[in-house]
């Protein structure tokens, strides 16, 4: 199977390098962009048994491994 | 509207960082992991009057900004 996971910085949590990306945007002539949080993603090739025990061990390997969870929160985008 | 777009690295772009992980799930009991791959995930707010609009700039925007296009592709996983 394969999965889709983003790790993104908590809302509360400063994202410097998102700030120059959109202070980049608006350098460009695209001021229409008025936030860019820069988050993590994986793409990752597993076995299991069908998509819900995919989905747990994505969950347990997305809270020890990928993120953390002080700071950061994670969402499983796709499980084909 | 807000949008996402995901950065990866190319498939036969070597990804030094993904086989870390991938080697980190087997020691840690998740040997049913056989490849990860990161990337970047970028979570963007912008003003457009639609979506085929927001779709166009942020076709521009990954292009000129988010991506290196020599070893990296870009994905705009959702507009709302």
């Amino acid at each position: 199977m394969k999965a889709t996971i983003c790790v993104t910085l908590k809302p509360d949590v400063l994202d410097p390098q998102g700030q120059a990306i959109q202070k980049a945007c608006g350098t460009l002539g695209y001021g229409q962009v008025s936030q860019v949080r820069q988050g993590k993603f994986f793409e990752i090739d597993l076995d299991a048994p069908n998509p819900e025990a995919a989905k747990r061990l994505l969950g347990e390997i997305a809270e020890k491994l990928l993120s953390n969870r002080i700071i950061e929160n994670y969402r499983i985008l796709s499980i084909e």
